[in-house]
């Protein structure tokens, strides 16, 4: 039934390659089946200025898509003069997600950043954003952690996340993007190790949908966001 | 318990003032407390280009604050060159979830843009443009239905929106500022008249929560959405 | 003659209502019949950085107006990406009217900024926006006296504003739109509460005018404005 | 008495030198004492699409100021990324100064493009600005009558602008920068060959001014005008 | 003597990877040693407006640098709001020499948009991004053969680029970003298959050069482009 | 066979005029023909924030054009609220070009600002920047000997450039936009008075050329920066 021939609750293949480039102190290129993109993570020396003597350490995210990651070119975001709001809200996400994974006094007054740059799209590159943008995340805290920089792992939990939605009237799982542009309602579920939710993002473009289809689309990820917590630990440890 | 004393589940008391400027095919004031949006509604006599020929209508929303909705002055967006991110996000919100509620066939090819400012902020601001947003469009497209030009009802269902959080440890309705900018989780739920879901957006800064608590805030916001609905329910007809 | 039946040297009726926004240090909602503005006064700490180490105050203007306050809807300035060069030039002149109601030393190194928003416009709105301006910033720098932060007052005199112009060949008072549009020539006329003049800025755009004829509007002016300085006096003691 | 040694009611030495540049259709320099505006017109077949089919013509007109032209290197707007406050402002009242003088029927649907670029600059670049703007928009409306495009001249009247000001508590003729930044009230005056009034700004930065003060400027500038616009007569004719 | 071991004509090793992406007409990801960049080739059936009606296509060219491309991470564009001077200088550059390869007739009225993003940079990304763009450019060219859009082979040579410079006193071949940071005189150097060039830059960043060391250069630069157009021949053919 | 009718290796006629604003430390208005660029060097007691505490001072320059130097009339870049890429590139050139003469330690930490603002354009603008720049810059730095803040001379050379093409199948000098907009190769060649070459940029839009035909050019501009460094020279001693 699905256009990928997958079952209900398969999630698409998922591969996470670490340290993919020589310069960042954390990267990683995850992909989700046809979903590429690139993770990288600076340590920057400097919190923001609204943490200045708090002793607080911030995590913030940046995301991006290469004019070509889509099926038709869409413009490129620096010759348009400006972020397009989807793509404001999509990084705002994944930096408030990733925060959620952090102990901000063991990081100290410092600045993780994490870019999420989309090489290739076939649907899910916020969630496959944040599930690699956390492996980014966990490289770079490694080398703090190996440095003395950091003195206790202000990495508390994993942070993953996956989509999931009614596609042809059945709860789906890892939603693509011939099953997202059909789909009435989907949902980003944005989960921890410890199998507690960070954020849920339900929405129906003109259609709703009832507590019980919620009910089941979050089973759907609490099962998924395990196999992607699996995949991330296979990665780095 | 609350800072405003009132009671888990008790609502800011809600104030919707009809047709509040003279120009606009549809508007209101709407209070939630010390919350107020003044919503207006444009009727245009073309859909976005995307549309054309297509028979479809649109609907579509702007959000502002004026500078000194809140507390501490903010700055000018149009003076700033660009809306915030926030700002993009919180409008493509309203405009997602007032098109829920609309038959764009019944609509036919034209567009209806509902602004929604902020005069004075207290919490729940995009929820609140929401509720008086819908008010806004319902009299403007009765202003469609009682001209002909549309004969059947584009308006299929109310739309409302609440949100709920997590305040010292309880689940409590209606936030307003002092009790959002302290709760570590909080959700924006917006429905339909008839209690279906159009949007969930749940979201813990720096914490993470349980489907327990997300069924209690659930729980919380139908209830809350009940009574949203009967005042633009008295407010409308 | 006149569009609204009002004789030739008859204002339109004079609303100023105060203490309109919670969080504002002083602000009001003027209304010159359907010209309505929230104005609003916010006290800064810090005098902008040309005035560093100074001892002088300085008072600024910002304008704007909601897409609906007009007949057909203009486009929201934050959407744009700037603000127009009409804005511009109308807040220019707010700010510059204002500050010479001022004693700067008096004032003291900090800034208040005026926020003139048009809810509802039918012409003169920077008219009006200056005379609820100086509203705001008299209840403003009155917290400055009562809290002992100024301890003689700043505000010298009172600052109102008008437009006269040539409404199908006469003279007329206070125009509204319906006038404003079809007059060749207008003037607009900022002055004290003693009557001295700040600001005379008369145009005919496509025509022009006598000495006579500017003579003829400013004694129309001189008698306004006296009007509207009691309106502010009653609102404000 | 005045800085330059001028007498109270003396203009600066004026020089219009025609026929600048080899593309313009009209161009001139223009000097007022040590204020020098390069002025050129473009004549474009179109007007703009708020004209169309209305067979009215339209005249429009840019402002630029060098960054060199002032005593400290003002910063490029267009490296800035926007045109200031001011200079919109000054933009389009040269614009609106100039149409004062054109019969837009008989200009036809066209438009002519003024530019007044500031060389250097001492004070009323401005009215140098539209004096000198006349200039080339003469030059350029005769070619459209010599090739027959215009067969009546749509130039209907001189239009000339000088600025005033009370100095040392003493009007003065035609300010130059020293006694423009002191003058406490100074005015721009814009006025036709016939010696109507286009046009009065009269303005105090932080003081007031007097009807007398008004009157005594305006006789100085109606006298003023008339030596622009014999200065205009030879350089044209 | 050279930072990497290498002698003063020896390349870095030269890798082209193609069709790595499924969205793109054409596509490769080549490697000049440590500088990755992913070139995508995208066939609009529309030339730009200046070609409307002229029957002759047009071929462009954008290039991107992801964040931490570069070992510190640099501000992305699309955040800052517009492209930098450099930005905008290279991409001109490669779409001018990509041209110089183009048979604008055979191509038809159509454009080909080549976007080069640096993935990770070790200098060269300029050169590297034509080599690798020409690539995509073929590919993307033989699908217009394949499917008969084109009749006859709009690519009349090879476009590949090489940058030579003079590092420690001694003229070296493809500098990497260790000797381009340190090198007094550089040049890049865009030659076609044939050996005729296409466009020389030779810039000595607060020095100078002779004629006698640009020769040398060039010298190295054709021998160099001879094993990048060999790479390219061996990746699609 | 030149539209003008020059030699293949003659000049356009130079006229250098030196001290032409009061304000600047440093201007000339240079003419290569009909090609007028006015420059001005601005003096600047701080260099970039990039030498903070170096000793080293810097050079930079930015171009700009009037509207209607060109045939037909350009849009104002500020209007536009961006400069060009070619803009970009242009400035960034000249102040490349004009730091290769410039001892930095010798200047001091100071920034010389070098405007080259075209008046009208006819071909090698940017050449004629530089050579014009040149003498502003020269007779700036005259002013820092004169007053003693700098004790040696920071200007260690002069700096020229020209414009050479193949036109109509010959190696022309100095390019007039009748022939630049005709020649498939061209280049512009910056050097010293010495004879070194500080850049070369040939380029070939459409088009390749030979080793062979790049010495012609060579030699053309060799010859013609001699005669560029004679008119300095006489400008300037």
């Amino acid at each position: 039934m699905r256009p990928s021939g997958r079952n209900l609750s398969e999630m698409r293949s998922i591969s996470i390659e670490t340290n993919v480039t020589k310069h960042a102190e954390g990267s990683c290129l995850i992909k989700m089946g046809d979903t590429h993109v690139l993770c990288t993570a600076t340590i920057e020396d400097r919190a923001p200025s609204f943490l200045k003597g708090s002793g607080l350490g911030w995590v913030t995210a940046e995301y991006g898509m290469l004019p070509r990651a889509t099926n038709t070119r869409n413009r490129r975001e620096a010759a348009a003069g400006k972020q397009s709001g989807r793509t404001q809200e999509i990084q705002r996400l994944i930096g408030r997600s990733l925060r959620a994974g952090i102990d901000r006094v063991a990081l100290g007054e410092r600045q993780i950043v994490v870019d999420c740059d989309v090489i290739q799209a076939d649907g899910g590159t916020r969630c496959a954003s944040i599930t690699g943008g956390w492996v980014a995340l966990r490289l770079a805290v490694n080398k703090l952690l190996k440095t003395g920089v950091c003195t206790s792992d202000p990495l508390i939990d994993h942070v993953a996340a996956l989509s999931c939605g009614i596609y042809a009237g059945q709860p789906v799982c890892d939603l693509d993007y011939a099953e997202d542009s059909e789909a009435g309602t989907d949902g980003n579920f944005i989960m921890t190790g410890s199998g507690k939710l960070i954020e849920v993002q339900m929405s129906a473009e003109g259609a709703t949908f009832s507590r019980d289809q919620m009910n089941e689309l979050l089973d759907l990820a609490e099962a998924g966001v395990r196999e992607l917590v699996a995949a991330q630990k296979a990665a780095t440890e």
